[in-house]
């Protein structure tokens, strides 16, 4: 019953930030297929749900190198998924970084942060549903980013998918990065590179590489660890922008590959190897405060039954 | 595996409001009528609990017609029913509206808004709880209100008691509007009038009409819906308030009709129509930053069995 | 169903104070003791976990007497146990006081404060792990706090360990005053003072002395309180603080003696009376923005199986 212990720590980092909050609803109408007497909300007309309310914690001062940004939602509407979250409930951190500055040009971020891959859909479901999961990825690791010129490029690695231990939740991914009781994205490299042709024309690429982890029910032999880390995933992003104010244009394509992990794959009867091929575009127009946008998306699986 | 699709938003909606946090808690003593050595409170002295943090999120800006609020309590002091409400827990939003002001005269409310029904209680437990369920609603509609001179009025629609499809928690209505096994009241319309007559006095009027979704067990035949919409309800309130500084006095006399659902009338063994009377009077004395009132209510109810 | 009520507030409290925000998360690695092929984290390399987001409300005005503090932690790293608090989730207030100030020299506090024992442990996990419960204290009640010149004591009365009839959870204080379904300290009487002598040096004693409610699973006659008052705890604390800028050292003796409540007692197989001493050193260091700190703690026992 005894101890000794150091820590050092920056007050800066627990000074206070400002914080500043939103609001969201939608409104629902479920057309479940049945004839008028039995339709869900043939009498109700709908519902509005998915309350959520938002805080925002940004933390920025000009005397320090340090920053803190989050994102904390709380409601019925924070799509989250309770099941494989950390919290357990309809509360989740979507965001939640530290910032180093190194100077003008290098920055490090440390926490969860926005995976540089490829461009990121509008913050809003359901852009991302049609990407798979490779439009709005929040992942917890460090990222390293830096700007050279015309060139910006970025280089991550992410540790896991999200807090905890068997977290898969991202929010915003609509679930295509497994569950709690499925598998999980760990151990990620990411690199990115972009290239500002001039002020109308960028050009980019993509990569990311990691590994998986089994966290289905467990069929294995006393000496294995019940969670083995036998799966593997890639990723590959091409991508252009182009920018005429107030339009904009964006479209990209992607390859992706993964490497189910083996329990996974045999108790869900799902083939070793996944590859499919995605493509998406995106036009925008912003004008004051009003933004209006159209996407699309397409994707070639070239795999039965995958799930990625 | 492809889609489309177009969304219109304003980012002012997204701003940074204003957010700031308020706090409450309170002593009980529970008198079970037990003899002293077994009596719950008697050894403890009673407890404090029923605490709360409450976040008030308010977006006001000078340079645009838009503006937000809302009000979203944490604890166990939230005042909500988690067995009726949408969240499942101590977590809900009181308030959480997006107004937009057409003109000086002219303003729309859309989301959880106050009911325009009468005069509202002091915001605090027990006021409410005296009034039926009638002097503090926040439902989720859309609601218009308009000043022409001395004339006050509100319209609105309001289309459920609270969000998602059986969420029947207003938070400070004590659950006098039905429960998630019971029913719950949508489709309401809701008109009000009030008239300043002078800088001392001032009348007004308020009628609501609306449906009662069936939500308890279901006993159907299998071509029905399972949560029928078939009650009706319906209220009239004549109040007035005079104004001397620093006293004011309100008083009030609300009708009140209710044609319960069949499902939840006949398991309840309740009968059809109920039917009863209230009034209430409120004396109030504001002094700079300090507030004292009385008040007191009164119900005559012409139904047995009532629950209204 | 008639009643009549009076209520009297100040909307001072009830008024918009400043809120800001926090952040923290942690990273884990569980050496298991296992052998590298099932060791839970060998293949992982550990976890980020441990996320909490952190609001502050305070509420200072030059104009008036009262002020408002509280801390509310969201997340699970809220340091909380939800089978022992009052949210029964990872959500918990560890602050919430009102301030009500006589004048420069007298204060009353209301509500969730810190217990005026000794001196508090850096607000960092573990440091107050190693002092049992007695470093970093947060009961509900009221404290009075007075300074005349180089004087300053505390007189305060915990009307509880935390809200609510059953919850044992004071945050950071690692489970060292029992559990909800252990035993609570109530009713506890808190005195403490400490004298400056000159800039550099502090010496200072504090008391608290209150009793323990039984919240065991009961095993007692039918006439008889399930939760029954019948333990009691006592602790002394001396302690010296120097300052020399930027280092201070601070040191504090603790004697500590509680008499166990008779049902939790006999079912956990426990002595009626644990005693033990504890000391502690802290040497910290403070320069702008960086705080480093080293602390050592001895406990010396003598009782067999104590758990204080």
């Amino acid at each position: 019953c005894s101890g000794a212990l150091l820590l050092m720590t920056s007050n800066q980092l627990m000074a206070s930030p400002s914080l500043s909050g939103g609001l969201w609803f939608n409104y629902r109408y479920v057309n479940d297929g049945g004839d008028a007497s039995v339709e869900r909300d043939q009498d109700t007309m709908g519902d509005i749900a998915d309350e959520a309310l938002i805080f925002y914690v940004d933390d920025v001062a000009e005397n320090r190198p340090w920053s803190l940004s989050a994102e904390l939602r709380v409601g019925p509407g924070s799509f989250t998924d309770p099941s494989s979250n950390s919290s357990g409930d309809n509360v989740a951190l979507h965001k939640a970084w530290i910032n180093y500055k190194i100077d003008e040009q290098n920055q490090l971020y440390l926490g969860k942060s926005q995976v540089p891959f490829g461009w990121k859909t509008v913050n809003f479901w359901p852009g991302d549903m049609l990407q798979g999961g490779y439009g709005d990825q929040m992942d917890v690791g460090i990222k390293y980013k830096a700007s050279r010129q015309n060139l910006t490029y970025n280089l991550a690695y992410y540790h896991a998918d999200d807090w905890g231990e068997s977290s898969t939740d991202s929010l915003d991914d609509n679930g295509h990065w497994g569950s709690a009781s499925g598998y999980r994205k760990i151990q990620t490299l990411v690199a990115d590179a972009s290239y500002q042709l001039n002020s109308n024309h960028k050009l980019g690429a993509s990569f990311q590489t990691g590994k998986l982890q089994d966290l289905s029910e467990p069929n294995l032999a006393s000496d294995q660890n019940p969670a083995p880390v036998d799966g593997k995933h890639n990723a590959l992003a091409l991508y252009y922008i182009a920018t005429f104010n107030p339009l904009y244009v964006k479209t990209q394509w992607i390859k992706v590959n993964r490497e189910l992990p083996d329990n996974y794959r045999l108790v869900n009867n799902l083939a070793t190897d996944i590859e499919n091929d995605r493509a998406a575009i995106e036009i925008g127009y912003k004008h004051n405060n009003w933004f209006a946008y159209i996407n699309a998306n397409w994707a070639k699986t070239n795999t039965n039954g995958n799930s990625a």
